[in-house]
């Protein structure tokens, strides 16, 4: 019988049935097939040695999917979980899944032990075995056979894995002499992994359940080459480096107080200035885009979210309902701003002739998270969203998306995120009970944001299904320095709210008529932004928002009186700088104004003071030597000018 | 006998006993005596013609003391009484105190009702019974002959008034034909009312509760002279006018929706750009001034309110605490920076050469009110205050103290309010229990603060027990264009939050100290200040200050083209303006320009394009002729910079 497959492209081909999933791949190009590691069938990821017999859906995956790395990752996990048979007899195996990055296997080591002294051998042996090219197979077994195999090597674990599996759906994985429990999902052979690193181990109670026993989770990760591994170390090492939390505290950026409340930051003076910079740099470019700033409270009353919706997504899960001593009147922290735009646009009766209204907040909104779940300033319980809403007519939307866009991308570049692309969030047709709003609008909207997405020659994938029930959206996912992609500023359009809200402008046609409403928020929120930036910049911000540009070191206190000349010269400049005129040897000045990242260290001494000059040494070591002060100025001006552009409507 | 009267300042002075209070003004001043309306004997109101007849303190009241008007006040109200016991035959009386400007009283007319076509001729009689210029006697009755009185006359609100009262502590007062139970505290006759008005009637329960009878009650106000009454009358329309929730209707400046919630401010766009650039004015002033900015939550948990005692001050009666779906956490909305900025001094170790460190924050909290306590922007349920804590040694005190002081006066002078006076609140020294902190310190602050005031030059007053508990403060009262009293500004010294929150530096001894904290707002709050600062200019606030400087308006739309060059043209030179293109007729236009209050109002037309200047015409119809546009730029940089001058430090 001929099955025909069908490829991502759409292409169709047709094979005897029997075909083998890498023998499609062979068929379609032998070069592609030699890396292809990992497939999915009609939905369900199979092994590249599965025969295919029926007519299907066939996606192939090479190591450069994440479907392709987590095969990899996870047939890894069967090659630590053989080493670990092999160096420590009598271990007991439970589960070994591929997680971000890596795979784990928790272990039950009994008397024995793994430190980091073992983690060596570890990977020795892994290599030796990943060397012999094992293929990974898989087999039916009997749920008799598969409790016979873990009864008599007395491991409780899998066994009690298998005995909440259905007869006939119990599967095993063989690999050169080692055989574990597996649903499948593996690359060809353990000789593609040629490379391995043991990463850590920590406790983890059986189904992390704490009455159970506390077994051993040996993380690790592999690569496909050694170089890959390399890279992926050291750049780890450098994310440790760069970690907000860790700059954020050797830049006094901001800080937490347990007495305050986890999740809950407080901005020292420099992030403080750092945030207000980065406030002002927005709503400048904002005001030429024709936006009006409103301030609104950070407490709504219970109903306000109920009409909005947001209390039947955030009520039960985010923090309580706050009572009132008398007249029973209930509030809530605010989950968002929008309901509360949305009353401010109602204050007032419009036509069509007003709008678009462009109402922009920095609006602190409080959204409840386990302490487990927090993180630094990415994931906190309290945050300033650098919010807007447009209300438009349906003919407005278009030049409105465009114009969030050009916002956008005005922002990342004069941030330093060059690297984006853009992913546009659609309704799947097939599925229209999902969403509200109507469908000429809706495809008017998709319309709107698809025609801007290439206007603005962005780099962007269609997600079908993608969408909010309310409308379509726009994301944009931002590549940093370490080429971690992050999902930073996002444009929807909503049809929900101006629904809810029964928000009206009078049309030409004199009658009434909905707005439609975008929500836009370019850096997503400040706390998260601020700390991605300084993962991206590893605290070396673009020279216009760093908190302190310039540090003046006074060579001895002879020329603290000049120090601070130039400090008042550069000030006057509207250069933020300031002295360091300690009684300290001038090199461990230097080397306290490297760590923190002062960006020109000025150095002034006896021949700077008699020439009225400065000596100029850029953060990292560059040497510009002696100048005037004006023409130092100049040079930071121009450095400054060339990241940070006027924003141009 | 004779016995020894101490008058205020201190004097002595020996009569027989049984003088009269008048007599004793008499020795002082016939002049004085004269003016002589009420008195106080040992902390007791009494009548003019008191006899006394123990040593004792005496004080003597004119009309200009509250305690005068006050008297003024309830003497009225009597003769209201009488003239509606003449007028309505068969009313019964009830209660009649003197409030604020003015007096009520409250009656049961059975069924005849008072409406404002009647005021005239209560008024009138009232005139009359007044002229005849009736003494008011005081005579004390047994309860017995009270309440047989009054149960004659059936009326059973003064038989229940006298019911609760002691036999031999009842008094009436007579004046011509007319009695009332009542305690005292009479002018000397009812000549001295020269001018009264009733002001409004409205229903209120016998004794304020509502399951019993609704009475009338009479609102009026009188003054020695019918000048006076006339002024008032006046400046209460003017009031009315400048109403700051009417203001900020008109002007477009805030609203409130009941969806969010009552005593919620939303800031329309005009509003929130007038209280941006208060707020930047302010930042620009402290940071010469040394004040770093941070920013903090408006939730924190309610262990940090137990710390800092505000629980135990706010707690019950305020926002109730926020629980969480898990954890078991509890959050307060915060009513007080202060426990915030005390964390954020405690997440790092100081030295003393490292203080004061000034924490400023424009940091909005949350208190509730009862929703029939609220009042447009003065008295909400949410507030930002532009707060700022001050640490420093106690040495560092004076000099803190004045620098805020002078920080205070610049904000003053920047925005008009010429006329104020300040209070210091220092310890009753005979109740040292009431406060905490070092006896030392204490005499320290409280002499700084007095040196700071005299130093400083202010007109202040001493008042003795008014200190909180954990410090001295002074507050600032200021007298707005209608000559009412605001407080605004304050500056507490405070010895209670760092020993609360165990704040520590290191000396230069080398040992722990604690820092003294100083808590300070010019504004007091952006809300209640931006309400006071609308009342008080009426909207037309000083220039630098006004959301739109200039308006530009087009005698017809051929000129439309020049207007929007004009615009450009000031746009360059920073001055907020706006273009009037509407096909409107230019004096519809103007009228309209005096209306939003715009400072300046520009045409063009024919001859200005011609002449590439522009006609100018000042809010309130000055005309300054047509000129230069340059020249106009200057004129209006010139009224900024007369009335924004930079702070000095």
């Amino acid at each position: 019988m001929m099955i025909k497959i069908t490829l991502p492209d759409g292409s169709v081909r047709e094979y005897n049935d029997g075909i083998s999933v890498i023998d499609v791949a062979k068929d379609i190009s032998e070069g592609f097939a030699r890396n292809v590691i990992s497939a999915k069938f009609n939905g369900t990821i199979v092994e590249t040695t599965t025969q295919l017999t029926t007519n299907g859906n066939l996606t192939l995956y090479t190591w450069k999917d994440n479907e392709g790395k987590t095969a990899f990752r996870h047939s890894t996990s069967h090659v630590l979980a053989q080493a670990l048979e092999e160096l420590y007899p009598g271990v007991k195996l439970s589960i070994g899944p591929a997680i971000d990055n890596g795979f784990y296997y928790d272990v039950d080591l009994g008397d024995d032990i793994i430190s980091e002294k073992d983690f060596k051998r570890i990977e020795t042996k892994m290599i030796e075995i990943a060397r012999g090219k094992h293929e990974f197979k898989m087999r039916s077994v009997s749920k008799a056979d598969a409790l016979a195999k873990y009864k008599e090597e007395g491991n409780e674990y899998k066994t009690e894995l298998i005995e909440n599996l259905e007869d006939g759906t119990i599967t095993f994985c063989d690999h050169s002499t080692f055989t574990d429990l597996c649903r499948g999902g593996h690359i060809p052979h353990t000789g593609i992994i040629k490379a391995v690193k043991i990463m850590s181990v920590a406790g983890a109670y059986w189904r992390g359940d704490e009455n159970n026993k506390q077994l051993t989770r040996v993380y690790g990760t592999s690569f496909p080459k050694q170089k890959e591994l390399t890279e992926y170390l050291s750049l780890l090492e450098e994310a440790k480096k760069r970690d907000h939390r860790k700059l954020g505290k050797e830049l006094s950026l901001f800080t937490f107080s347990t007495r305050v409340g986890q999740g809950l930051p407080l901005w020292l003076p420099k992030g403080a200035a750092l945030r207000d910079r980065l406030e002002q740099f927005l709503k400048k470019a904002q005001k030429k885009a024709g936006y009006e700033m409103v301030i609104t409270p950070h407490i709504g009353q219970k109903e306000l979210y109920v009409t909005s919706g947001h209390y039947a997504k955030y009520g039960e899960d985010s923090f309580q309902p706050i009572q009132t001593p008398a007249e029973g009147e209930e509030f809530l922290l605010k989950p968002m701003n929008c309901p509360h735009h949305c009353e401010i646009y109602n204050s007032e009766p419009w036509s069509y002739r007003d709008l678009p209204k462009r109402f922009a907040e920095f609006g602190t909104v409080y959204r409840y998270e386990q302490s487990g779940e927090l993180h630094g300033l990415t994931r906190v319980r309290g945050f300033t969203q650098d919010d807007a809403h447009i209300f438009c007519t349906p003919d407005q939307l278009d030049t409105e998306f465009k114009n969030v866009i050009d916002l956008v991308l005005y922002v990342f570049g004069s941030l330093g995120f060059d690297n984006f692309t853009a992913q546009v969030s659609i309704r799947d047709l097939e599925t229209p009970e999902k969403y509200i709003g109507d469908v000429v609008n809706w495809e008017k909207a998709e319309n709107a944001i698809i025609n801007a997405a290439k206007d603005k020659g962005l780099d962007y994938v269609i997600e079908t299904g993608e969408a909010a029930f309310y409308g379509p959206k726009l994301d944009f996912m931002v590549k940093d320095a370490l080429g971690r992609s992050w999902q930073l500023g996002t444009i929807q359009v909503d049809y929900n709210l101006p629904e809810r809200f029964d928000l009206n402008y009078k049309g030409s046609d004199n009658e009434m008529h909905r707005p439609i409403m975008i929500h836009r928020a370019p850096f997503g929120s400040m706390e998260r932004f601020i700390a991605i930036l300084l993962e991206h910049t590893g605290g070396n911000f673009p020279l216009w928002l760093m908190p302190e540009q310039v540090i003046i070191l006074s060579i001895s206190e002879k020329y603290e009186k000049y120090a601070e000349k130039v400090l008042n010269l550069l000030e006057n400049d509207e250069i933020r700088a300031l002295c360091d005129n300690r009684n300290e040897t001038i090199g461990k000045k230097i080397r306290e104004a490297e760590m923190k990242k002062f960006p020109y260290i000025v150095i002034v001494g006896e021949q700077e003071e008699k020439d009225n000059t400065v000596s100029i040494r850029k953060h990292g070591g560059d040497d510009l030597g002696s100048m005037e002060i004006k023409k130092f100025s100049e040079i930071i001006q121009k450095e400054i000018d060339r990241t940070l552009q006027p924003f141009n409507v």
